[in-house]
C-alpha cells in the first residue's frame, strides 16, 4: 500500500513536470563583487549545524524508504554525504513500523559515515486518524533504526489533502510535538508549502531545534497527486491537484518568516548552487536539495556525486563572486528581490 | 424571441471562450499554515445569510428559464441546492410575465427543498424603455411563482449596451428600487462588471439588503454578444464586443467596494473553491458560481453534483490549510495581493 | 518626390504593422458604474473646442493630400466630419505650394459643412532648410486654399531624423511660430512621439491656441520609413528605423503634460471609442484619429462613416457605463494606471 | 592554447546567442523633446575623456589579439578608430608575452592615427597562479607595444570561474594594482557582470583613473563557455555556464554605482546609438562598444564604419531629439526608469 504510492511518487517525480508554476529564487538577483580580494582555493564552505559539522551548508533532503528502489536512492545518497561529508534525512520511516521486513531500506545508510542523520515521521502520524498515532516506541524504534542525530516531523497536510488515502486530522499535533521535543532534537519540516511566521512561533514555543522550510517553488505533491489521479481516472483528485499546484509560501519568503533565532534550512525549489547561496543570504543555515537529486540517486552513486560537485561548485563561485571567504560572510552579500516574491516579503510589516 | 437569445446565451457560455482576459482571483495568493491544529472533519463550513442557513458559503448564481434546456438545468441546479443546502437563484424571470406557458421552467424548482430561492428582474426592467416597464404585479406574480426569499436585481447595462436589442435607459432605476425594496428583500447584482463604491453607496440608500458584486474576471458578456455578433455577421457589434470584452472592476476590488455594513456575495470568476475561499477572505459572505457549473448542470444532476463536491472540497482544504475551523476564522487568514488587482485597491485611496 | 513619399507612406500604413510595440491606452482601466442613472438617448457628446461646436470629442487627423489617391481620401473624410459634425484635418499642405496642381486634392474638403478645418504645415518648414523656409504668402495662400479655421504647425523631427529627405534643422522653430501665432489661430501637433511639458510651456508661450500632442502608442513614423528603407534596400535607414520604432512619450502621458491651461486634443494610438473616452478622461478636449481612419477612407464614405459610428457607439457606451450624461461628467470619471504608464505619470513630480 | 581558447570565443560570440535574457537599456525610457530648437548639423559629439579629444563619445572595447583573425579585426578597428577619431582597445595582451611571434596582432594598430589606445590585461595576472603573475617588465613590454596612452585591467573573475582553466586566485589584486597605478594610467574595466559600488570605492582608493562598467545584460561569458563546453561534451561546465548566464549587475545600475568622481565607460549590451545616449545620461563620459562590432570587424573595414556611422547616427538622432547641441546636454535629459533595472537603483538608497 504505501510502499506502492512512494514508488509511484519517485516515478512521477523524476518524470512528469511536477514543480510549481514559479521558481521564486530567480527574484532574487545578487550583487556581484568584481574584485572579491579572495582566493577560490581558501573558501571555507564549512558550517556547524547544531553542533554537527558538515564541510558543506547543505542537507540531502528527505525522500524514500520502504522499498528495493528507496534502498538502492538510500545507499548512493549515503555514500554522496559521507563523501561531501554533509547531513542526510531519509523518507518517512512509519512503512518501516508497519512492515519490518523494510527496515534495511533505511538502516542501509548506517554502513557510511554521515555528519548527521535525520530520522523522518509525518506530523499526521503523531495523533489520531483512522488509525493509531505512532507511539513512542515506535519512534524510538525508527530512532535508533539508523542512529539518528535527529527527527524530522515533517507537515504535509496539503499532500494529506489531495491525496485519497490522506490522513486529515492536525489537532493536537503541537501538543504531541512538544512531548517528542523533550526526548528528541526535532527539525520540523515542510515539504513543498512552507512555514508562516505563526506555525513558526508556534514551532518554536514547542521546542523544535530548528525549522526546514520546504517551500512553494519546486516540487509541488499538489502536482505529484494529480498526475496519480490522472493515471487513476480520478477526475475529482485531478481538480484538486490542479488548483493547490501553486499553493503555499515561497521558500525565501519562509525562510525570512522562520528566522527567529533558532537555525533554519532553507529549502524547497533548490536547483543548483545559486539558489543555495541565495538561501544562505536569506538566513539559511543550511540548504536542502530533494527533486534535484532523485533521478541521478536512482541511477548511481557516480551520477549523484556529479550532480553535487556542480552544486558545490556553484556555491563556491558564488561565494567568489560576492567576496566570501565564508559562509558567515556569504550571510552579508547584498541581493535586489523583484516581484512576485518582493510582495510576500511584506506579508508581517 | 428573448427565448432565443437566451438559448444563444447558453449555448456560447458553454461552447465558447467567453471569459476576460485575466482572472482576477489569480492575483490573490493565500499565506499556508503548515500547522493548522484542525481536524478536517470538525470544519464548519454553515453561514448565515440574511436569517437563512445555508450548509456552504455559496450561491449558485441566476443563469436561466424560458426555454425546455432551461428547464432541465434549473432542474439539475434545484436538486444541487437542495443536496448540499445552498442557496439558489433562476434567470431573468420577464419571460415568464410576457409568456405564461414558460412559467414551470422556473416553478420546476419548487419541487425541492432549497434554503433560499432567488427571483430574478433586470434593473432595465424597472424604467421605462421601448416597453414599459414591470408593474408591481408584474413582480408579485414572478416572485410567488418561485416561492422566492429574495428578489434579485440584476443590473447589465453594459449588456444591455452591446447587444442590439438592449434597454438603454437607466435613469429611474434607484428610484423605483427603493419603492421595490420596501416591499421585498431585495439583493442587487452584477452580471460580470462588478459594482463600483458610488454604485454601492446608491444601493444600500436605497434599502437593499445585500449586494452580490458579478464583477470581471469571469463571463464577460460583452465577449458573448461578441460571438452571436459573429454568427449574426454584424461587424459592428463585434466591435463592440470586442471594445468591451474586458470593461468591469475586477470582482474581488468590488468585494472591498461593496463592503459597507450589508452582506456581499462574491461572484464573477469564481472557478473551484479555492477562489471561493478567497471571496471569502475579501469580504464576501457567498460566492457565486454561474459559468463553471452551466455544462454540468445541462447534463444530469450527477455531474453537477460532482462539481459541486469539488468545489465544496477545495474550500474545506482551504479552511484546513489556513488553519480555519469555520467561515469567521477563514475571514482573518492572510493573504497577499498582487498586480494589476492591487492597483484597484487603492482606487479609494 | 512628396507626392511619391506621401503615396508609399499610406500604403505602408494600411498594409504593414507600423505601431508600437504597447499601445498605452490599454494601462488605464475605467472604474464601472453598474448604476449610470442615464438614458442611453440622453448623452450629449457635444463638445466646443475653441469657439467652435463639434457633435462629438473627435478630430479625423491630418493626413494626406497632393496625390489622386489622397484627394478620394480627403474626400471621404470630408463628407464624415460633416456628417457628424467634427473637426477635419488635412495633411501636410507643403506640396500644393510647390506644385499648384495639386491644390485641388485639399480643396476639395471646401465643398463639405465641416465645423472646423485645420490647415497643416510642418514645424521643418518654418525655417530655413537646405530649400527655404514658407513664406508669410504660402502659409496665407493654404490656410485661405481650405478656408481654414485652424492652422496646425506639426512637428515630426523624428520622422525627419529617420527619413533620407529629412528636413534636420530646428533652430529658430519657436520664433517664427511665435510670429504666425499673431496672424492665425495655430494649434502645434505632434506626429507619434508626443510633447514634453518644456515643450508645451514653449508653445503656450509662442501663443498656440491649442496642442495636439499626438503621443506614443499608435502609428510609428519610425516603423513607416523602416519599411520604406527596407523596400529601397537600404540598410542604414532600417537599422534607425528600428532603433527608434519605439521612440516618444505616450500618448495619456502627453495629455497631462501638456494641460496647462489650454485645450489639448488626445492622439496617438486610439483605436475605438474606449480609447478615446480615455483621452478625454486624462484631460483631452478632442480626441485624434489618424491610421484607424485610413484604410477605410480609402474605400468609401460609407466604410469610413460605419467606422465612426462604431466610435461614437463606443464613446457613449463608456460615457452610459461612467454615468457621464456629457463629456464634462466624462472628464471626472474615475480610473486606474497601470505600468508602464503609471511611471511616465511621475516624470515631473 | 590561449589562442585557441580566443579563436573560439570569438567564433562563439559571432554565430551563437550569448548575451544575457534582459538587456536592461530597454527599462531605460527617454523623455522626447518635439521642439529640439538644435539643428542637427550643429550637434558636437566630441568629449574629452582624461586628456584625449574624441570625435564621439566612444570607446571601441577590448576584444582580441593573438592570431590571424585577431589581427584582421584589430586591423579594421584601428582604421575604425581612427576614421571616427574615437579610442580604442585590444584583448588581453597575455599571449603577446608568452608567444612574441604574436606582437604583430596587436602592433598593427599602431599604422593608425588613434586618439586613445588602451593596453589590456587581465586583473587575474597581476597575482600569482598556478603560473607566475606578469612581472612589471612584462606589463612595460605590452604598453610599449602599442605606444598605449591607457592600461585596461580587466576583471573577468565570473569567466575564470567558468573556464575549465580559470585562475581562481583574487588575492593581492588591489594591492598590486595600487603598484602598477603608480606608474600608468590605470583604467579597471569589467567583462559582463559590472561593478558593484564597494569594487568602485576599492578601485578609485587604488588610484585607478577611470572605470569601464561591463555590465550584464548583453555578451556573458558565462554563455559563452556554455557553448565551449557543449562542444567538448563537459556537462559539468554546461551547468555553470548555465546556472551564471545572467549573473551580475545591469550595466546601467553599475554606472550609477561607479560615478564617484572619476569618469565612467558605460558598456554592456550596446547595441546602437540610442543604447549609447542612455549610457551617457546615466553619467558614463564613454559607451563602450565589443560584441556589436566584431562580426562586422571580422570582415571589412567598410562593414565596421558603416556600422559604427549607424551608431553615430543615432546617437546624434537622439540628441537632437532631446534638445542637446552636444554631449554635457545630453546629460541633462529627462527619462523614466522601469523593472527590473529600478530595483536595481535602490540596492544603495
Ligand atoms: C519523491 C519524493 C518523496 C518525498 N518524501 C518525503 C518524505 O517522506 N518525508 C519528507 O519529509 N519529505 C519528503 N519529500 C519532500 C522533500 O523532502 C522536499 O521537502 C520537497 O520535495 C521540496 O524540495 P525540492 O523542491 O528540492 O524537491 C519528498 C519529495 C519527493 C520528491
Ligand atoms: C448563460 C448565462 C446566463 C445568465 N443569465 C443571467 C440572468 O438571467 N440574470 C442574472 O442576474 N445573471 C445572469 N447571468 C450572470 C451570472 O449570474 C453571473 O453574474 C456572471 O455569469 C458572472 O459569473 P461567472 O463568471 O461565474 O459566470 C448569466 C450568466 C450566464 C453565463
Ligand atoms: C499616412 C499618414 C500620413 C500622415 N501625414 C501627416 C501630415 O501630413 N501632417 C500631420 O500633422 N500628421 C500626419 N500624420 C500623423 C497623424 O496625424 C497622427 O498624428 C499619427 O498618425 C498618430 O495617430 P494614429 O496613431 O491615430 O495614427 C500622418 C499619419 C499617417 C498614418
Ligand atoms: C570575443 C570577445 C573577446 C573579449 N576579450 C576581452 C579581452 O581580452 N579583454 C577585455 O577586457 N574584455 C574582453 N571582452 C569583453 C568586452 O570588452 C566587453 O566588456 C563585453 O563583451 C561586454 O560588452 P558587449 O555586450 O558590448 O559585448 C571580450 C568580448 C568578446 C565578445
Amino acid at each position: 500500500m504505501i510502499e506502492n504510492r512512494k514508488e509511484e511518487h519517485i516515478k512521477i517525480a523524476e518524470n512528469e513536470n511536477v514543480v510549481s508554476e514559479h521558481n521564486f529564487w530567480d527574484d532574487i538577483r545578487i550583487v556581484h563583487r568584481a574584485i572579491p580580494e579572495v582566493d577560490f582555493n581558501d573558501i571555507d564552505t564549512g558550517v556547524k549545524f547544531l553542533g554537527k559539522q558538515f564541510n558543506y551548508p547543505i542537507l540531502i533532503s528527505s525522500m524514500t524508504g520502504g522499498t528495493e528502489t528507496a534502498k538502492i536512492i538510500n545507499k548512493n545518497l549515503a555514500m554522496t554525504a559521507e563523501h561531501f561529508k554533509i547531513g542526510m534525512g531519509v523518507g518517512s520511516m512509519r512503512v518501516a513500523i508497519k512492515n519490518k521486513n523494510t527496515a534495511d531500506t533505511f538502516s542501509v545508510i548506517n554502513d557510511y559515515k554521515i555528519p548527521a542523520k535525520f530520522a523522518n515521521i509525518g506530523a499526521p502520524q503523531l495523533v489520531r486518524q483512522d488509525s493509531d498515532s505512532l507511539s513512542d516506541n515506535d519512534i524510538e524504534y525508527i530512532y535508533n533504526l539508523i542512529n539518528a542525530d535527529f527527527l524530522i516531523v515533517h507537515f504535509n497536510f496539503l499532500q494529506e489533502m489531495v491525496q485519497p488515502e490522506g490522513d486529515r486530522n492536525s489537532k493536537g499535533v503541537i501538543k504531541r510535538l512538544k512531548d517528542i521535543a523533550g526526548s528528541y532534537n526535532v527539525i520540523a519540516k515542510e515539504t513543498g508549502s512552507g512555514f508562516s511566521k505563526e506555525d513558526a512561533l508556534n514551532l518554536l514555543d514547542a521546542g523544535v531545534k530548528a525549522i526546514d522550510v520546504g517551500g512553494l517553488g519546486g516540487t509541488s505533491f499538489a502536482a505529484i497527486e494529480y498526475y496519480r489521479a490522472q493515471k487513476a481516472n480520478d477526475e475529482i483528485k485531478m481538480h484538486t491537484g490542479k488548483a493547490f499546484w501553486n499553493w503555499g509560501i515561497p521558500s525565501p519568503a519562509s525562510i525570512k518568516y522562520c528566522s527567529l533565532g533558532e537555525p533554519v534550512i532553507g529549502s524547497g525549489g533548490l536547483r543548483n548552487g545559486l539558489d543555495l547561496a541565495k538561501a544562505i543570504m536569506f538566513g539559511a543555515t543550511l540548504g536542502g536539495f530533494a527533486r534535484e537529486l532523485l533521478k541521478d540517486a536512482n541511477t548511481s552513486f557516480d551520477d549523484v556525486k556529479r550532480q553535487m560537485e556542480m552544486i558545490i561548485n556553484d556555491l563556491k563561485i558564488t561565494m567568489m563572486l560576492t567576496s566570501s571567504r565564508n559562509i558567515d560572510e556569504l550571510k552579508h552579500a547584498r541581493y535586489i528581490t523583484l516581484e512576485p516574491l518582493r510582495s510576500w516579503l511584506e506579508v508581517y510589516k
